[in-house]
């Protein structure tokens, strides 16, 4: 089976996901918000666990883009395993939901950063479950030129992302703050230019293989 | 006409259905809610509707990949056919959140459960009426390759597939939990890998069609 | 400017559209909902909108499908208009939610579908209009292989098709259930296979044309 | 890596982001509405909005479309820019539903203007950003075909578009209304025909490249 509707129907899943991301977004009822500027700010927790969270499915989005890339074709597992990854990240809109009403709450705010926290580590375990089927168990279905060397290096270094977010998860149980800082850090990390593996094997590939 | 924009529009609806799905999932209100982690455990069926209806969407959607690719062209028929599967398809988010609301009510749940139940039936219908149009009435829309006792065979597999969702819907007369308990089960079984009769025909057909 | 982006994006808000439909069907909150089922069936007028706008934007949809095969390439003025007839294709879902929620009220039925006609209506317009820019005006981003006499029957068709949506936006102001019947008819109209202009003048193309 | 995803992501989500804006539009309860024309009426900023944003967005999305074109493959700044770009199209439904509610009220419409005005700027910004990455940091990204002089000139008129925002959002010090008009007259500048430069660019620049 071609990858080729896989790649189509993953681009619109993780399409809708990172824009419903932004219907949370607070609209305050101007009968009981004499300064908007004012409650706005209030709910900062809102814009801040959207920007994290739509960087973070973007980055999932970018790495999705470089696996598929090695990719020729998928078998069934391949398909179920990116079903469970796209169920992780459509769960995501509901974890930032959470987080943005609990985060500055008395009551119920480390609770919520720990099924945060826990959301980013299920889709990184999505991402990575998929990896280690194409790159380690089924490695037919790559398109050549990858040295066993390599896909070990992409392996250990997907392994490597899932640290942070079970950090993150557990820190919940001491600070809110603290896990959904982790989170933010790493968002920020990967969003600098050329730090991700993913793409940089990818433009190595790019020297190798056929263009197309 | 060309197949091309049938993939990419029934690509996008089924993105988005899939996605919407967890639009229903529950944020609770924080001033009523002393404990997060228990109210959210007592909307259990709200994340258990969410799991079924999403990997059975997923599926569909496979098999409506194997499906398009075995065909060559579209004819006008085929594409209301489609139209009607995927308006089958955009009623599941309302039928997940009704079964979600009402699967631990002491009213009401065994109406929404038939409700569900009938609405994963509409949607194996749908699709079985494609590939019956496609495989039994109009086979010059097939791409070749596919001798009469396969077509018969996936049309057969395609039809046992029905039975199990008319059960549920039947069920639900008894308990609204036997008939979800039918639906989930149902999903997993297709979740396994190597189970679906569609894609091993598919695999089948590779050997014989030539790549693209 | 080639068209393979036009559609994609078409196909995108059309999808989303067609699906946020399924968004306004009536979830009642169970403590005020002792019959579920006869609470769902008063709010018959939703789901008999959602089935209407779904065909009728899914018909859209084939026509606009068909449409763009028969163009090379888009002008700026092309693009502006397919833009126009996006966003009145967008207004479909609200007016759909309005004329659900007024059909049986006994204030606001006949101006709630009033809105509702004429938000087809537009939609129609929105269509010819780009049929009309790219048949008539401006004839050279055709594919070639259209005779001036199928291109004014196409056109004259698609006018023809104005009609109904300008007798069911007037209609509304005798009865609000007059209004809505002409547009269930015109979408069960469209709904029988081979009944659609566009799609025979497809059919007939396609026996001129190269594949591709 | 190329632009293939990148287009099909990219589309995916400005489908969205464009058609949830109509989620917005509002649906009046019908027993506390009387007169259904008057009401609407009075909500007319909900629609005002919506128009704007919609053919903003719409125009960003053709601008989008024309610069891709010129790109033969992206590098990861491309796509982090590209991802800034698109998570600041995904606010604008968020502020276009801020200035629909304040607009018309005696608190917050002037700060509710500023918020849109400034939407529309950063999203203004991010294409610039790409833009210039593409056309004067990264130049070997390009396909060819494009002097020194016309990225120049491309990249000016894109600096040109940012003050119209820049002035809109400044402007709502003054007034809101005022700060809507100039947002409004900016999206009836782009709507006409023939007046974005960077449609006429790509137009030229299809006489030199090759078909494809």
């Amino acid at each position: 089976m071609p990858k080729t509707r896989v790649e189509a129907f993953s681009d619109g899943v993780m399409a809708v996901a990172i824009t419903l991301l932004a219907l949370d977004l607070p609209i305050p009822d101007p009968a009981s918000t004499p300064h908007l500027a004012h409650t706005l700010a209030k709910q900062w927790p809102s814009f801040a666990a959207f920007a994290v969270s739509f960087m973070t499915i973007g980055v999932v989005w970018i790495n999705h883009h470089a696996m598929l890339r090695r990719i020729g074709r998928v078998d069934y597992a391949t398909l179920m395993l990116n079903l469970l990854l796209l169920l992780f990240i459509c769960l995501v809109p509901f974890s930032t939901a959470l987080l943005a009403r609990y985060l500055t709450e008395s009551h119920g705010a480390q609770f919520a950063a720990a099924i945060y926290g826990a959301s980013l580590l299920l889709m990184s375990c999505g991402f990575y479950a998929i990896q280690r089927h194409v790159l380690s168990t089924r490695t037919e279905l790559l398109r050549g030129g990858m040295s066993p060397e390599l896909r070990a290096q992409v392996l250990r270094r997907n392994r490597a992302g899932l640290f942070p977010y079970a950090i993150a998860t557990a820190a919940a149980a001491l600070s809110a703050y603290l896990s959904y800082g982790i989170c933010l850090a790493v968002a920020v990390y990967y969003a600098i230019p050329r730090t991700t593996s993913d793409v940089m094997d990818d433009d190595l590939a790019e020297q190798h293989d056929p263009p197309g």
